[in-house]
């Protein structure tokens, strides 16, 4: 396959690296003229056979010298940089596939919607997706071919999803090792905001609480550290994250906010100690329950109600039948 | 030296094995059996000259056959349980050291008062410590000897703190690898709620957002697996940690609560992403900047308000000079 990745940082870095390995050929493109000479210098150091190329424009990259097209393109940009990109394709009317892996998919899917057209046709189709993979390392030095192997990827499968792209984007993802998990944009907005957003704004607002207090810094051990780790993470990327998933994450931020006042209310209380110990029961009883385990793999008929009803179980599919007829698909034990 | 540790789980077991690999006299006891047959048969697997003896009754494990005592008794249970312990000593009249790793002070600071004496006489020396070493795991299999290198270990120095005492239990501590810090109970439970128990009520509340939720936990990644690692331990020592310290706690759970507000408001703004970048900013910075680097090492006078000042500005003693009038100290850079 002919792929093109827009943003080399450490996912579109990843995901080059990674195709590339599986001997797809591979483009890759970044704003930054610096991240280029890094992408071109790591390319000529890769085994032969397993290299990419970094042309000097977007357009370079989607489009071959001999006039072909690349076969997909992987938008691996941050979320306020992802219209401008789309804006790009449409120009150099782009008609192959697109998938995304930015960490929030309903207002990408409408960017995708307003932007990759031309008089009012569509010309690519539109597939969101997002790799469970963040790291707090990031930029093409963090790459990594293998970051994938075993992580959740979100594959957007929406009414207008045209089942056959979902179904070549999902082969190409299981081939990489990655879970491909099929649900909607809504879905996986309130999913992510409760298991990836929330951590992130607890991460920082803890890590606050020991500035300015030396002693509290030095005493602080593995429940801190652990705790505020992504809060070492780049601040501008962890606000695109979570400011661009708004809507869900104060939800999510108000149901935690609520939960917290609990223990708020049982610290006040005459035997604090057994008013916590029932506060604590129920998330002690999720983190023991938690990563699901791995059930029985299943063959499962390509449909888009069996597939969106084996991601709302948390199941994940780990292979799609050449014909695209059925995957092999995991239900958690 | 004789030692004799009372509660064989996690932080005490580890205390033992740590000691008797030292060379020192070792003498376990832990009110269940079953814990007391494991520790036995550890000691007999042990190598020779690092081995320790469990007694069957905490009187034996305090008091020799030939009637000698035991130098340092360090009572490693639970909050709950060390008033009982204390009891216990204050009936078979013991009067040598007494220390303690329970995860909050002031309380044990009052129960030693109170406890610690017979006829209004104070029996034993009581200096409060708390080993900053937590895991997910308990238990005496959890043990390892290794625990405390490199670990942040509180002791308490108040005005009443006979220096002598808290010197000699300084120098065995940093013979162990940990880095003693000299603070007061107060300011200990202040700053360990911040950052040991606010995280485990934050780990539990983050947990519970994903039960029930089978697409969420499937999603879950790394900030989630490591946000809430600490609500996989026992939810009984949590609640007794956390419960035990619930003004401190209440304090700064408030802190963070009105912190996470602020984050609540940057989502409802215009540009939710600037917004929370402005918001995200302190506590990026703050763990950016931690855990703080080691300063160069000093030899310091030992003296209280010596080493009071360096526990205030988050510095930490490495070792103590025989004649006990100075300590090696280290600030942070």
């Amino acid at each position: 396959m002919d792929v093109a990745v827009v943003g080399l940082g450490l996912i579109g870095g990843s995901l080059l690296r990674a195709l590339a390995t599986a001997g797809h050929e591979l483009y890759g493109y970044d704003v930054d003229p610096a991240t280029r000479a890094t992408a071109r210098t790591a390319a000529a150091q890769a085994p032969p056979g397993a290299r990419w190329q970094v042309p000097g424009s977007l357009a370079d990259t989607v489009r071959r010298a001999d006039g072909r097209w690349a076969d997909l393109v992987a938008v691996a940009v941050p979320l306020p940089a992802v219209g401008a990109v789309f804006d790009a394709l449409a120009r150099i009317s782009y008609v192959g596939q697109v998938t995304d892996v930015t960490s929030v998919k309903a207002p990408v899917a409408e960017l995708a919607a307003e932007r990759l057209h031309s008089q009012g046709q569509a010309l690519a189709s539109f597939v969101g997706g997002h790799p469970m993979a963040g790291r707090e390392t990031s930029g093409f030095g963090a790459a990594d071919p293998t970051l994938f192997d075993g992580c959740a990827w979100v594959l957007c499968l929406e009414q207008q999803t045209p089942l056959t792209e979902w179904l070549g984007l999902a082969a190409l993802l299981t081939s990489l090792g990655a879970r491909v998990v099929p649900t909607t944009a809504a879905e996986h907005d309130e999913a992510v905001a409760a298991v990836s957003h929330v951590p992130h704004l607890l991460a920082a607002a803890l890590a606050a609480g020991a500035a300015g207090n030396p002693l509290a810094a030095t005493l602080a051990a593995g429940s801190f550290r652990d705790g505020t780790r992504v809060a070492a993470g780049n601040p501008a990327l962890i606000a695109a994250m979570c400011g661009g998933n708004a809507g869900p994450l104060s939800t999510a931020l108000d149901a935690l906010l609520d939960n917290l006042a609990g223990a708020r209310v049982a610290l006040a209380e005459a035997d604090p100690i057994a008013a916590l110990a029932r506060w604590l029961a129920p998330g002690c009883a999720a983190r023991g329950g938690w990563p699901p385990r791995s059930g029985e793999s299943a063959v499962l008929p390509a449909h888009r109600e069996v597939l969106l009803r084996l991601g709302g179980v948390g199941g994940w599919v780990t292979s799609v039948a050449a014909d695209l007829r059925t995957v092999t698909a995991v239900r958690p034990a």
